[in-house]
């Protein structure tokens, strides 16, 4: 399958490339390195990519920025920037995606564990990641022409953990994170949100 | 206790406020009628009016617009508004409402159970109020001085259903839905989604 990974250059996105590359025709699209990029946050730079790579078979994203803040510090725009970077960057990325896909294709984005098991201090990014779970349930009553959408839910990437000096336990290898996308791309499973604790079970 | 009814000129709003007046200092806050109104689109709308009412006990909003829309029709717009609206309106009620809680009060979000069993064509308000279930869940995290908060979760009201000639069957009066709002100012849960079906227990 021609599988475009979007966040290729970041932890989870290169090792969903290097999982995938063996047997996809996998297209690596960065933010700003490399031959493909793209700004989530712009509907016309999603529309440039698409427009340059074509008709494809999946879509991944492993990209997408959101903020942690208390409640009782965090600003409008903690939640604002949040909203418009990981949940509309992602549901244009659909919106836009889904003139390309071919018949049968899968859309698989990014939520994150703290949708329903937050930790204090995390109430933009545990937002935003609950409402990209409602998404895909909702979107994928819509999608036409057979094309599935799932989500999966990563928890902390122990590389992420090592470069920004965070305690790693509890926390999973990228090589490790990365199945649960496979298991995406490869099912059938549609509105789904995949647990990568479980190698990508479908959370209940 | 004094409780503050955001959107007590709607269906949910005014039976809520029915149901409570006769035990509770009741403060019904409407959209653009009454002794007392509020734009949640407007940070500086929800300062003058909690600068007016002044401390309270408890915080109810039913309030908050969103669309529906299938999404190969959904335009960026119609998430952007009803994030705007109904998700980031609320927030936004929360954020500044902490400051004029009592110790042991609470807040009372609306949130609707397309978040987890969303109908074809309704991606936008599905988003929005699967977002809204994690923040009540994250914010619960942060509250200080005991301040608890939850979202109720309500099917369509029959009164709204006969007003827009849709079907009614599955549907729940407004009297009833209020019951849930009352477990959750009386109760002692907090980031908690109650769903009306059962009379506000806790949605698991």
């Amino acid at each position: 399958m021609k599988v475009i990974i979007i966040g290729a250059s970041g932890q989870i996105g290169n090792a969903v490339a290097e999982l995938l590359g063996p047997d996809h025709e996998v297209v690596r699209v960065g933010h700003s390195k490399g031959r493909h990029t793209v700004d989530l946050g712009s509907i016309r730079s999603i529309e440039a990519l698409f427009k340059k790579v074509g008709k494809c078979d999946a879509v991944i994203c492993t990209a997408g920025l959101s903020r942690f803040a208390k409640l009782t510090e965090a600003t409008e725009d903690d939640f604002v920037f949040s909203l418009n970077h990981k949940l509309m960057g992602q549901v244009n990325l659909v919106r836009i995606a889904q003139d390309y896909l071919r018949s049968g294709g899968s859309i698989t984005i990014t939520t994150g564990l703290l949708a329903r098991e937050p930790w204090p201090g995390t109430v933009p990014t545990a937002t935003v990641n609950a409402g990209l779970e409602g998404f895909v349930r909702a979107a994928a009553l819509d999608l036409e022409q057979g094309v599935r959408i799932n989500a999966v839910s990563p928890i902390l990437v122990t590389e992420t953990a090592e470069n920004l000096s965070l305690p790693v336990g509890g926390s999973m290898r990228a090589r490790e994170t990365a199945k649960a996308y496979q298991v995406s791309l490869e099912g059938d499973m549609t509105g789904q949100v995949l647990d990568v604790r479980d190698n990508g079970s479908v959370h209940p």
